[in-house]
């Protein structure tokens, strides 16, 4: 069994490309619904998710674990997965083989304000390649924002909104846009609407795609979504983002 | 010395206003920022969050506490009163008086999602007189906007974003707008300029009217400035929403 970890709804996008990638594997979804934004936490705080996180994917006794959240990927992988105790993988590594290999050299990375702040993403682009030039901008409130329906392509509120948090980045001139964070695809239309031409590398679709390559399809094609706070809620925002499959059961475990 | 509780920084204005009415008075104000947004959070968890606050008030000897979350006053006043062990007043009481002296009549009520569902300020108000007619209308987003510092009075984006969430509050047609969520003082220029001539009531200064009146100046003025998490981050959205004198410190206690 393959498990999925984020804190809320973006990392059904990783699970939804798991699924058809691979559609034997039994699938269980965790989202820290209680402790939703990490993003806005402080590092020590998101260590303590992340072990606490682990811990349950550990009781659950996954197989392996795929990290889908950036903000434990950039900040406390390690921790997750030592409480896990089983192989873990994060979304960082994946994206950054695949920006490497596509050649681009100024790099903006749009990520939550934790992850920004960790330089994780840009330390792992510099590390492959140190011709890259990367730019790591926090986005505040683009989580939330997300978690709570807003994020409609033509909505001139939205994209005012996401046009000044991304304004330093539109001085930068990047020559592609590596979302690290996964809720942040439900806002790529209007992000690419402000960088027309640039190319959108989401860490989540790369991250998914690696683990495709290395597991094997086996198992009844079972899916279990639990949440730590607010089922209804949760089922809403991804149904409204079109990210659960209709009639998906949403199981809550409690705060730990 | 007086307790002062929010999640974040909506109840520094009810701190403000405490230390202009009891100058003398020793005040302790904490915020659980490492688990805010309470008002998205499900009851059973927003009574945990009580429960485990008031602890912590007892714990620091606090002679009485103003809960100044407008989520815990309509959710878990009785548990945070409980584990304080100590007087302990909401927002709520004190509102509903202000609002029926006024004799208004149609009073439409602000506040998180979980304060909305609750009812709790709407029973309040037809107890008091069952010909008020009241409206409870939750606002996803107002607390992290305000968190994050999206509070300006002339932003356009944020004028459209609170007028899409108010709408059905315009169609309602009220003759009073209460503000059951301490942090929605600082949008209540944008909220005005939504609804030209209706009265607003904040249920954060009647608190603090309330408690002013029943308590005595005496100590040496001091205050103490708390947190759960990311103290630097809480000094930052203080001082820019003008909440906060400079100069003080914040403390970090950790999470529970």
């Amino acid at each position: 069994m393959i498990g999925v970890f984020d804190s809320g709804i973006g990392g059904l996008f990783v699970l939804s490309a798991l699924r058809a990638a691979l559609p034997e594997a039994d699938l269980l979804y965790y989202a820290d619904t209680a402790r939703l934004p990490y993003g806005a936490r402080s590092p020590a705080l998101i260590r303590r998710f992340a072990r606490e996180a682990g811990e349950r994917f550990a009781g659950w006794g996954a197989d392996r674990v795929q990290v889908a959240c950036g903000t434990v990927s950039a900040l406390a992988l390690d921790e997750f997965r030592a409480a896990a105790n089983r192989p873990v993988s994060g979304v960082i590594a994946p994206a950054v083989r695949e920006v490497i290999k596509s050649g681009v050299r100024r790099v903006l990375i749009l990520s939550t304000e934790a992850t920004a702040r960790s330089l994780a993403f840009d330390r792992a682009l510099t590390g492959e390649d140190p011709g890259i030039v990367p730019l790591s901008l926090g986005c505040p409130l683009f989580v939330p924002l997300i978690e709570n329906g807003f994020f409609a392509k033509n909505d001139p509120a939205l994209l005012s909104f996401i046009g000044r948090v991304l304004a330093p980045g539109q001085t930068f001139l990047p020559d592609a846009i590596l979302l690290g964070c996964t809720h942040f695809r439900l806002l790529s239309p209007a992000i690419s609407s402000l960088f027309p031409g640039v190319p959108l590398y989401d860490c989540g679709e790369a991250a998914a795609r690696a683990l495709a390559k290395t597991e094997r399809s086996q198992g009844g094609g079972s899916l279990r979504v639990v949440v730590s706070d607010g089922p209804d809620r949760f089922l809403s925002a991804a149904e409204n983002a079109g990210a659960l499959p209709p009639g998906t059961v949403v199981e809550c475990v409690g705060e730990v």
